[in-house]
């Protein structure tokens, strides 16, 4: 039977209509008399017909879909990426014949586990795409076990070794804090993520070296960490600005938007002015930040092509075996410098030409 | 062969390995000699053996599988309610076991529906989410014609029935308005959507609807459209606030938040107090909008109960053609009263108390 296709002529010749009735039923167009629809499907019992995509499906041991599932937002903050992500994920896989099909995260690791374990034994996706990948990520231990095809977004541990792709977080941080050091910056506070954080932990990387290059001792008392929201960099701020004058910052690096967002409305509350009296910056070049007052320097990460280049590396795993070389890519981030650390960078963000007066650095 | 379901036993036996055997090369968790693959490949073929997933949606003529594309936002948006919608409709799907598969979305009408005919055809979806439901919108027309299943996030043209759940937006804007005429607002400006905007209309309704009924005049002056972005709020704001001081509005509604957050940067720089100055309200409750100076007035849509509800909606249309009465379910939103337009409401955003002093409508 499997090697002699059963087709849509041999379905309507057994129970006796046309072609076209059998392919109507089939795509729900028609109704038609119950017993005429019983029998339709009596024959396509019979001969064991599948329809296009199950047959493409079983002839290729495939499903030509690809699973992936992220963390919610919390309901006080917007994924400033996810969009993005999704569509260019998208885009790329229908290019080369593949959906993406979404599934519920779970922070148990044990229903998480069973999540990626159920679409697995049940066939119905040829891989998976991960991110917020953190330390000892127990997906991608389970994953390797079961040696299941999967590309993350984001590094895990640092001697795994794994298909993936990700920012390169630590050069964003050292590009901001050298410009702010050839600001004449020294006092530069952090606003970071706990040091559990992997993310986090890539990043500050990058502002380390750029003050170890320049010779600049860190303090400690400079380097805050919260749970990278606004409030969190709105309190911090106070209690960086609360310091005495000679340990005060004369800049902040937050690891991202929100926190950097709070920070500007801590200082301006004492009636700092930013990018003169304190410099900020941020990371995500989320939609907002070129329209604060004044606007957030921040780092942009190429999340376009990060999108399509985990899906075609998916899909070369997948339809290929063939596991890339270096296993795990990293690109780098872009520097936006505005007027919230440069206010020589004055540029209104309301004008059709606001892009343009923005300082790019690479 | 259908009637006899082919187990792996079958598959086993025919090989001439063990059952494990079978089962792991299927879930890929083992490499085996080269021939003995071969070997158990093609007693899967020659057997007709379907994998679990593709086994049940054979038997069910279904593919446990629900479709949804929706518009990209801009590069300089952040799609304020998408993460929410998503994560709301996959679980609930996933508690009556179907999963969501994304496709992208094409703005060329032929193009559109034929990604739709294509997963139909195929047989990969048993109906779709529509969102971003417009006048005319072709979607549902091709769906209701091929009489497949769907359920619309958003109302279309008034005199067509479909299943659809949506926002009283027209609901929203009549009691932001009534709000503003008990704080003895009377010339109360607003920014719009172009007049070929359905959602755009919908809401207008309701501010037509309390001017009314407050015997209050229309002032076309004060209906201004633009592309629903930040910077046609400010420009629109600077518009309104050049008009003489009899005629200049005393409040602006705006349809969408990032629309309010321009007006309140134009009439800020022209050293208006937001609130008591000038009001000044917006539509989405974007999760900044509480930590803006002075926070924003809004209109939140209760987004996780639509998604579980759209995705229940079609499960129980697709097994059992039930189809909801009424078809088009409005659900209203909620009003949330800040400093923007009550100078009394003068909670900081910066405490874990800050949502308990927002005056909440309902």
């Amino acid at each position: 039977m499997a090697k002699n296709r059963v087709t849509l002529k041999d379905v309507a010749q057994r129970a006796g209509v046309s072609y076209q009735t059998v392919s109507k039923l089939i795509n729900r167009q028609i109704r038609l008399a119950e017993e005429t629809e019983q029998r339709i499907w009596q024959a396509i019992q019979d001969l064991g017909y599948t329809p296009h995509y199950n047959a493409r499906s079983l002839r290729a041991q495939r499903s030509f879909t690809i699973g992936y599932s992220w963390p919610p937002s919390p309901p006080d903050e917007t994924n400033p990426i996810l969009d993005q992500f999704l569509q260019s994920m998208f885009v790329a896989a229908e290019a080369r014949g593949y959906y993406l099909l979404m599934f519920p995260y779970h922070y148990e690791v044990e229903k998480q586990i069973a999540a990626y374990a159920d679409l697995i034994d049940a066939g119905r996706v040829d891989g998976f795409i991960l991110s917020s990948v953190e330390y000892d990520d127990p997906r991608i231990r389970y994953l390797q076990e079961r040696n299941f095809p999967f590309v993350a977004f984001g590094r895990s541990n640092p001697e795994w070794v794994f298909p993936c792709i990700d920012v390169d977080g630590g050069q964003g941080l050292y590009e901001v804090t050298q410009h702010l050091i050839a600001l004449g910056h020294h006092r530069i506070a952090v606003l970071a993520w706990p040091r559990e954080s992997r993310v986090g932990n890539n990043r500050l990387e990058g502002y380390f070296k750029a003050m170890a290059e320049a010779a600049i001792p860190i303090d400690e008392n400079l380097i805050l960490r919260g749970e990278g929201k606004l409030d969190f960099g709105y309190r911090a701020t106070q209690q960086l600005l609360s310091l005495s004058l000679t340990q005060r910052p004369t800049a902040i690096v937050a690891l991202n938007d929100y926190m950097a967002i709070g920070a500007m409305q801590a200082a301006q509350e004492q009636g700092m002015r930013i990018g003169e009296d304190l410099a900020i910056s941020g990371f995500d070049d989320i939609p907002l930040a070129r329209y604060l007052t004044p606007p957030l320097t921040s780092i942009r990460q190429p999340i376009w092509e990060i999108g399509q280049h985990v899906i075609q590396r998916l899909i070369d795993i997948i339809e290929n075996g063939q596991i890339p070389e270096p296993q795990c890519l990293l690109v780098p981030p872009t520097l936006i410098v505005r007027a919230s650390t440069d206010p020589k960078v004055k540029a209104s963000p309301f004008s059709r030409t606001a892009t343009q007066k923005e300082v790019i650095s690479r």
